[in-house]
């Protein structure tokens, strides 16, 4: 399963990369090798200064070795040896009307002494977090997910929407990151889904991002906007940061087991401002965008 | 002595505000007066937007009630009520060549059931990040700090120096914030240092905070500089950003105990660049400046 998933990724990685540049029309992804020095490393791809994207990086990597005294604590295991990959993205768009997304898709294994699998799932999702709303777009977003999820198993939507929803939640500000999307973790064999199974659904979520994300950039890329909204994209920008910064597990786990820093926090916007005490004007369209992260809505009913 | 200090602080807030205006000359800081619902709250005065200072606030706060459960964890403690007060202030300048300064000066009580302090402290201190190193600016601020602790223990400086070098590391990047300062915390009564004397201490350290900053924003200020330097500055600070939200105690405090996060997060900086892997050119003041934060250096000596 370890190295079908990864030949999955790393063919999506050329897919979204070749896809991303074309939408682009300006900027060309950079790529850079790098190993880990406990074992493994990744294929880093990141993309600055486009017409369309500001910055961006869509990332594989599979590392293995000894499981991180970090890590044991949080999956509440002793010592042991592990196998991880997966494909992460961000995407930081020029234009405030076109939205931020991000997209990971993983794969983990966990050995006994004798290297045999002692345990094995998948985790992953994608999120749109805009700056200004144009609610046909959230909706397009959220039908792609759902149609990939509806595949699978009815439920899934549901339950991967809402854990979405309470994952991208910056609770120190009372809102959540973005409109949501997906978040699935631990998706392991139960009596309806093998690995097989979980495989499958995986990579139908994998294959549908750049059908739910590239059609918003297409509509979106034109359009006017004054320095007003660049300087609220920053503004939310700057909860994107405090979000990666503070809650992200993944982010934070980076930091703290000696991942590739700089492959790590290119999720991190190119420019950022925090201003005091920001408000947006009652009933502007900045303030509907608040309104609506503090209290997620439901995309796909009528 | 809760009394006593929360009344120097209120004083020494008014001396600084009112310095910070006089070397600014066009911005003034705005004042908000917030309470915590559990008990106590603060003033806090940040100005923005001025000709010195783009970005900067000067607060004082006093809070008590139950130590809530993160804390508790944190100290070590069991259920136990408490009271804390203090000042910190973060200044962002706009000229590059004009260093960010933060500075911190608290006292905490912990009471039993019957309300007797059963636990008392003081701690603090004040650091400086400059963008570009000026020596002298440096040996300056340390020598301030150096007179302040001299005139209390011939050891504080040299062990409060190199806890704040400890203290202000960015683990993740392998380097300092900034050139450091004073760090000290847990400062309890000993056979040598009363309560009383600690206050000597600490108010002698507030007092000289105007002394260790002030000569500097006026040498600098005025200098001329590019949008190259003003550039590094951003990437800069948003090494500040990621060592105030993964690793600053105080902050991470804050916000998950349900502090007023405008008044917390008023150390971020106003405007903010991340760029994928950027390194400066080897031997340029850029590249001088990170080999400096890399291997923190004695300031005082010859």
């Amino acid at each position: 399963m370890k190295e079908k998933f990864y030949k999955y990724i790393e063919a999506l990685q050329n897919t979204i990369t070749s896809q991303l540049e074309k939408t682009d029309g300006k900027a060309v992804f950079r790529e850079d090798i790098w190993k880990r020095a406990e074992g493994g490393g990744g294929r880093t791809r990141v993309i600055e200064n486009g017409a369309v994207f500001e910055k961006g990086g869509v990332n594989i990597s599979a590392v293995h070795g000894a499981l991180p005294k970090s890590m044991q604590a949080y999956f509440g295991v002793a010592e042991a040896d592990f196998f991880a990959c997966g494909l992460s993205l961000v995407l930081h768009p020029v234009n405030p009307m076109v939205p931020t997304v991000h997209a990971n898709w993983r794969y983990f294994e966990m050995y006994d002494k004798k290297g045999k699998v002692v345990d094995q799932w998948f985790g992953g999702g994608q999120d749109l977090t805009p700056y200004y709303l144009f609610d046909e777009d959230v909706r397009h977003f959220h039908a792609v997910c759902k149609k990939a999820c509806d595949a699978h198993h009815p439920d899934f939507y549901d339950s991967y929407k809402r854990k979405c929803d309470e994952y991208f939640w910056n609770s120190h500000r009372e809102e959540a990151r973005g409109v949501g999307g997906l978040f699935f973790d631990y998706c392991k064999p139960t009596d309806n889904m093998g690995m097989e199974d979980w495989y499958q659904f995986v990579t139908e979520v994998g294959d549908s991002f750049l059908e739910s994300y590239i059609p918003i950039v297409k509509k979106r890329k034109g359009m006017k906007y004054e320095s007003i909204h660049k300087e609220w994209q920053e503004i939310r920008r700057g909860r994107y940061v405090e979000f990666n910064l503070v809650h992200d597990k993944g982010t934070l786990f980076g930091l703290k087991t000696n991942g590739r820093i700089e492959s790590i926090l290119m999720s991190l916007p190119p420019t950022v401002q925090w201003k005091y005490n920001h408000h947006p004007e009652d009933n502007s369209e900045e303030f509907r965008l608040l309104q609506v992260l503090k209290h997620p809505k439901d995309w796909t009913g009528e």
